[in-house]
This record gives C-alpha cells, structure tokens and sequence, in this order.
C-alpha cells in the first residue's frame, strides 16, 4: 500500500479520522493526519490526496493527484502555480458551511437591526433603557448576491421571519429548488439594489466578482439598509462602503475584509454602523460543520476510488 | 356624543390615531389621544373605554367599562382592586407581540451559542481572533414553555434551522396548529427538561407559574443547556439560576426579571454566562407591533360596539 493521503484538519474528532483511515484503507490507500502544515509538510513528496486547507503543501507535492479544501472558498487554492504536480484536481467542501453561515448572518442581522450593539454597551455599564428604535425582518425587502448552499441556507431559515420577499441574485438568474421568491441574473443586480432592506453577499472572490458593489452600486441602496457579507471582502469596495457608513447613511455587518486579518490600526474597526466579525462564521470549531466536512470528503474518496467523476469539482479559470 | 374612549400610547403614528377616531366616531365615541398617564388623568372620570399601559388611570375611571392593555402580560391589571368601576372587561393585546419577541429570542439564542458577548469585547479592543468553540441551534433540542403567540412564532422562526426537534409545554398538552413537533403538559415539564438543549419560557406572571423553575427544575437540564425568558420573570427562582450560571453548568439569556429594572447593584449584571436585555423583546418602539395593536384594538372595539363578544378577554382569577 503506498498510495496515500494526508489529512491536515486538527478540527476532526478521533472517529472521524478513523472513519477516513479505514475507508481510504478499503481502497489500498494510506491516510496520515497532521495537525498542521508544518507537520505534514516532511511526508507530502509522495501524497496522492490532500485534504485541508494549507495551500504551502501543493508546492510540495509533485505526486499530487487530488487537493480536497475543508473550505468552501478557494480562492487560495486557484492558482495553478502554487501546484508541484501537473493536472490537479481541486474539490471544495461546498455544502458543509450553509448552517454555520446561515446561523451567523441570522444573527448579525437581528443584532443591527434590534441596536443589540448598544444594549450590549447599556448593560455592561449596568444601565437599565428600553425603548431604542429597532427594526424588524418582519416585511423586509432581501436580496440574496449568491445563491448556493450558503445563500439558500440564509434564504431557509429567513423565510420564517416573513420578510416581505427574498431575491436571489446569480449568474444564470435561475432559481435553485425555488429557496427564492424569484432569481434574477447579476447583470439586473442594479435594478434589485433601490429595492432592497437587507443585502446578504455570499460571493466567492474571483476576478468576476472584484469589487461588484462600489460607490455607484451602494449607492443605489435605500437609506437604512443593511449590507452583510459573509463571502468574500473583495466583493465589496471597502472604502466606498466605509464612507456610507460613516455618512450614516447605510449599516453593514461584515465577517469578511479586503485584507485580512485586520491589523489592530485598521480605521474601519471604530467605523459606525458597522458589526464587525474575524471571518469567523464558518469557523470549523462547529462539531457538525467538521462532521459535514468529512462526510463529503468520504462520499468524493468513493468516487476518485471508483473512478467516477468527483463533485464538487473548482474549474480553475472560473474560480469556483 | 358623550361615550369616550381614552387611549395612551405615544408610539402610535398619526393616522393611527386618525383610524381609531374615526372608527370610534363611526359607533358614536369620543377618541383622545395622550402621551402619557399624567396627562391623560383629569379627562379619565367619565371614560368608558381606556387603550395602553397605565394600570394608574383605572382607578380614576368610575365609569370604565372596558381596558384594553396594548401589552400582551396583563399581570398589572389582573387585581380587580386597581378599578375604581365594576365588571371591568380586561382584553389584552395578546398576538401583536410575537414578531419582535420571537426575533429577539433567535438572536439571543444565536448569540449565546455562537459566543458572539466574547467577540464583541474582542472586536472593541481590535483584536481579530478566531475559532472560539461555539454551538448551533441545528440538531439542538428545543423546549418552548408556553404555547400562545410568543411560542409558536418563535418555533416558527425556528423550524428554519432545523433542530432536533421542538416541544411545547403548555396547560393543556394541545399542540396549538402542530406548531410544535409534539405538546406534553406542564404536568410532563420534569420528563422533558432533561433532554432539551434550549428552554424558551413566554409564560405570563400568574400564581400558577410563579417559580416553575425552581433548583431541582433546573438541575434536571443537562449541562450547557440555554434557558431563554421573554415572559416574565417571576416563572423562574432567579437565584437558582445564578447559581447555576455561576457553576457554569447552565447558560441564559434574560429579558425579564423577578425585580425589574434591575438596580445598578443587583449582582446578576456580573453573572457569568448570562446574556442580559433589559425586556426590550416586545418593545413598542418596533412599528410593526404598534400596527398590529392597534389592528387588534379597532377588531375589538367594532365587537364592542356591536355588543359582541370581545376577543383576548382575560380571566381575572386565571391571570391570563
């Protein structure tokens, strides 16, 4: 047996690792597990599959057949020049993030529109005030930019809020599985932004989506709305948002910046309206998010055994 | 035109006030609208119809002949000794609540699970730190103590992000429009609370739902379990839970409190694992539930005025 994988998720738990070990077994390949890079890193030369996030291990591999991302996005995994090996087949764990992503936009949207900032800062000073004027999903115009598993998630769970109706924007402009009250193609995105309360952004970064809302497209926003992005910050024209912002003019919940990790003198730290977040809402410190993660790792492993086509597959020049 | 009809709720826009008039005048009473209690005491003698939240003014009210409380908890109408008049009908505004109170409680679900209290003092100190353990609502168990508006809106919104599974606990053991997945009654609530994850208590204040949950209640949920209140607070022997906060072993997010507002002094503000709002969940400052009152008062008062029976009448010795 000298196929083999290396694993670097430290997030998997005993049974999950045992899980891929004994299935990569089954099919005469060898699975290691580290619990970084850095580990790893003496034992990839002869790697047929990796399975991770650590783009420094392609480099490393000229043996590679198969990078399989525990992230949804890959943005750092589509350049082919980071690869050793030729012909590389790259898969995401799209799919696995919906519910922990979901779950956070939910939540970031709830606490901008009920001023939970301020309560926050109320009751840790130990003051007791009611009556700030909040706001409601309840008949709220949404419009969704992205609509795969992360953008139906959203639409999933926002659809017992009854908002007043939910838009998703994509390239093709269909609906998947109808989540949407109807889809549109982004080429009518501007035609959506006047008419739209609440803007979820689940874009992955890709030259295409570069800055798709900048001064002109913000602007289009009615007064009050709230722009969330849980894809990527390069969707958004930072500055040109920071300056909305800072009018008062829009509210904004961002886990996702242009550069990141924000350094700790970033002006947009104490920028107002704003809910900031460390990129956290697909944290893999979810149990069920890593359970996922694994789940359509082991149902691809099946299909690279087989022979069959794999899912999930990234098309190198589109980026996703 | 002598039939008057006194209604104190600022929050109330213009022509919401216009649409009670004329309603009002339709049926031959006399509309006035005041901003407060204080101002609206000398006119109460001959009012037969007080609107809002003033229990003060029905005392001065000998001729009153119906209240109609624009909350949804009555508990500070419910002693006949407030009423200078007799065979008062009390009605409440029991159904506009549920929208901004089942929102509030997804939001503070959220954020206790997803840690979010730990990086908003990270964010305010421009820290950017990720991977902080955090929890889910999907696959959690959740058990809604109270049934009424308040609970089945929230398991509404919360049907979304598919949980294991929801439970109603109610008087009856009813499962009001299969809201729930199933209903047991609060006879059954000791068979139940081990195997919730989140409690969601919407119980108004009555003699029968003064400390339900006591220390041997809570000590029967299972270790990390979230206790979330948005009735009142009476339902649960406060000390109890601080201490099992402060053990660590539990986790709450209060809205209402045995002693409201809480004083600057009072040691729950400190309290370890404890999310603190203070009852701003059904605040009328959301326009939404002010239109929803005042939809619900002009129902009744038509009732009222055509001598049928009223809608949301409580029962004075009940509570609710």
């Amino acid at each position: 047996m000298n196929r083999k994988l290396i694993a670097v998720m430290p997030e998997m738990t005993a049974k999950e690792e045992e899980a891929i070990r004994s299935a990569a077994e089954q099919y005469g390949i060898e699975a290691s597990f580290y619990p970084t890079a850095e580990a790893a890193m003496p034992h990839v030369e002869d790697a047929e599959i990796l399975f991770g996030f650590s783009p420094e291990l392609a480099s490393k591999a000229p043996n590679l057949k198969w990078y399989c991302t525990s992230s949804a996005g890959v943005d750092r995994f589509t350049d082919r020049s980071i690869y050793a090996a030729e012909n590389v087949i790259l898969t995401s764990s799209s799919g696995a993030y919906g519910t922990t992503i979901a779950e956070h936009a939910v939540m970031v949207i709830l606490e901008v529109l009920r001023r939970q900032g301020e309560y926050t800062e109320l009751v840790s000073s130990h003051i007791w005030k009611r009556g700030l004027p909040v706001r409601s999903i309840y008949r709220s115009r949404i419009t969704l930019l992205g609509t795969g598993d992360i953008g139906k998630s959203c639409a999933e769970r926002l659809k017992g809020f009854r908002p007043a109706c939910m838009i998703g924007v994509n390239h093709s402009g269909n609906n998947p599985q109808n989540c949407f009250d109807r889809a549109v193609p982004v080429s009518q995105l501007e035609e959506v932004l006047p008419e739209t309360d609440i803007l979820i952004l689940s874009l992955p970064k890709t030259d295409e989506t570069y800055h798709l809302l900048k001064e002109q497209q913000l602007s289009l926003l009615p007064e009050g709305a709230l722009v969330v992005n849980v894809g990527r910050g390069t969707v958004i024209d930072q500055k040109a948002l920071e300056q909305e912002l800072r009018k008062g003019r829009l509210y904004a919940a961002l886990d996702v910046f242009e550069e990141e990790p924000l350094g700790p003198e970033a002006s947009i730290w104490d920028c107002p309206n704003l809910l900031i977040t460390p990129h956290c809402s697909g944290d893999l410190s979810l149990a069920s998010t890593v359970e996922e993660t694994v789940r359509l790792f082991l149902e691809n492993l099946k299909c690279y055994a087989e022979g069959k086509p794999l899912k999930r597959i990234i098309d190198f020049d589109k980026g996703y």
